[in-house]
């Protein structure tokens, strides 16, 4: 069962870089550290490259500032957003390990529900090395967990499962609300604990919140473009909701299982709902356009590697989003951008593919 | 919350029936005496008819044996399967209630993990009476839910939801297996309470059990036939199978949605796993050609009710799953046999249709 005790994870020493985006000094790891101290950190750091911020004794870890990103990939920066957590991605881009595990320095430790700290990371690690199920809905949720299996009807021919892509993690405490959610439900707490991990089916679109995220970067690292947020941009809070569509029709198309559910981290503090409204109201808007347009998208078989299907997708963007608004055709070519970036910053030859799935 | 107390409950008097196919002494009623005392029984007996099944006094049924399906349908009683629980979709069509809860005798009372009991009938029915969300996967499962909602990135235009059509219960202790899971994992027991309900998302099968269900007949009932199964045919084990995959292209067409989840009851006992076996074996073979067979079903535009929708899924059994097997054909016969005999009984002219949706 997973996060049962305070033990740091057994697996990946060398395989996993953990990302966090942040404007302050990393106190938050203090309660990590059990956790995260074995691994490698990439720390991304937001706003004004003159402060200094502070990380704990004894982690290891990279800090990269604005003056950084625009050093390393000069003028290919400006697909990183400024002034917004969206610039974690070039954490991701950055690291040459298998998996990432991203976390928001507002989130700490949870406790389930008999009291024992919650070792998220393992629980993600778990997720992801073990296949999903797209397919076909099981019932008794994760049937390669402890304890379960495949129910009666399930079709054995599915029961192999799908390399599994991504782990998204939820959040105890302050739920991953939008803006007019918190200003109706101030006081609204997550205090259910649901003890599941799942699939989400192929086809269905989910809303990934960039809070406590893990994938595999060796096969879906590409798509998991944060977009263009904050400074200079006419909306924020939906850069991890962007990526996760991409993301979400990529994986449906090449094969591979996004899951849900556990782990869960403790979500200390609610963002201040009247500055998200700001960010946020366009998103809202401009969503009802967004979901149908990625419930409608479908890449060619011709796109056999994540970069051709998000290239692909980024000129379906510009084509069909750029009537929604301007700012979808600057985003199609930050997306076209990004993807140079990281070919460049990645330039092994390695890409992920059909043929490289675990 | 669900279930936590033992209090009749407050909701749908008269508009709920409990159906239950038994060969057996309905001894397992009196556990659940103060959650159905107050509803009618609607009792299917299978087998040999001049057997005598002995009821708890203090109960409201009414008892169908053979004799009574042969006299009530006529040539029409073929459709009813014998020698097997399939038979309980007689109850259904006999009902004249809006909703519908069946469960197997051999399914107690469950606890929850503060060793409550479980009302599993007022779960189901706020279950029922709560939308769906089939068009987009919420990470915090139900959103209607006590505590719950919408998490950030759900678009606004889908949080009035969709009718529910299904709401699909769980099990404790014995899990639902398939006959070659049984052998594998003699002893594996499900001890994990996971406290969700969720909607299985448009587009996506799931294997439905009939141990632990309620429906909106008058939504979805004529989609609830449980099929040819037992005595005679060439296969078992797949009635309720069979009803989740009709019901669930019919609800997708429809616009309803469909919920699995809590409740959870106490299943107490492994049914023989080699007699299950020789039962499943055609359909866990045939099963490869039916699931590609409904997740590629197109139900026309033309098909507004139920019935129709049911009469042209039967059209494209016989066309399509005749190849497979003979026994396909006979069972579309029997589908368009099982609609005669609903409307026969049900002739008050009502269809479930689209413009009845709650």
């Amino acid at each position: 069962m997973a996060g049962s005790s305070v033990k740091p994870t057994p697996l990946l020493k060398d395989e996993l870089d953990i990302v966090i985006p942040t404007i302050r000094n990393l106190d938050f790891l203090e309660m990590w550290r059990p956790f995260f101290e074995q691994y490698h950190l990439i720390i991304v750091q937001d706003g004004d490259p003159s402060k200094i911020i502070k990380v704990p004794d004894g982690f290891d870890y990279e800090l990269y500032n604005r003056n950084d990103i625009n050093r390393i990939l000069g003028p290919k920066a400006s697909c990183i957003s400024f002034k917004d957590s969206a610039c974690r991605c070039f954490g991701y881009m950055v690291s040459k390990k298998k998996y990432i595990y991203t976390i928001d320095d507002d989130c700490f430790v949870a406790k389930n529900p008999s009291g024992e700290l919650i070792n998220a990371l393992e629980q993600h690690i778990k997720n992801l090395l073990s296949p999903s199920t797209p397919y076909f809905f099981n019932t008794l949720y994760d049937p390669y967990r402890e304890g379960a299996d495949f129910v009666r009807g399930y079709p054995f021919s599915f029961r192999e499962g799908a390399p599994t892509a991504v782990s998204h993690g939820l959040w105890l405490n302050i739920p991953d609300y939008d803006a007019p959610t918190q200003l109706v439900k101030p006081r609204e707490r997550n205090t259910r604990y649901v003890d599941a991990v799942l699939t989400v089916p192929k086809g269905t679109l989910f809303p990934m919140c960039g809070m406590n995220l893990g994938f595999n970067r060796e096969l879906i690292g590409p798509a998991m473009y944060f977009g263009l947020m904050g400074d200079g941009q006419p909306i924020g809070r939906y850069d991890d909701m962007w990526a996760g569509w991409c993301m979400k029709v990529i994986c449906d198309h090449m094969g591979w299982g996004v899951k849900t559910g556990l782990p869960y981290i403790w979500h200390s503090k609610a963002s201040n709902p009247f500055v998200n409204l700001k960010k946020e109201y366009k998103g809202i808007y401009w969503q009802e356009d967004l979901i149908p347009f990625f419930q409608s998208a479908v890449l060619p078989k011709e796109c056999v590697t994540v970069q051709q299907c998000y290239i692909e997708l980024a000129k379906q963007v510009k084509e069909k989003l750029g009537k929604v608004d301007p700012y979808f055709i600057k985003l199609a070519d930050a997306m076209v951008t990004w993807i140079e970036a990281w070919d460049e910053l990645n330039s092994s030859g390695e890409k992920s593919s059909k043929s490289t799935s675990k």
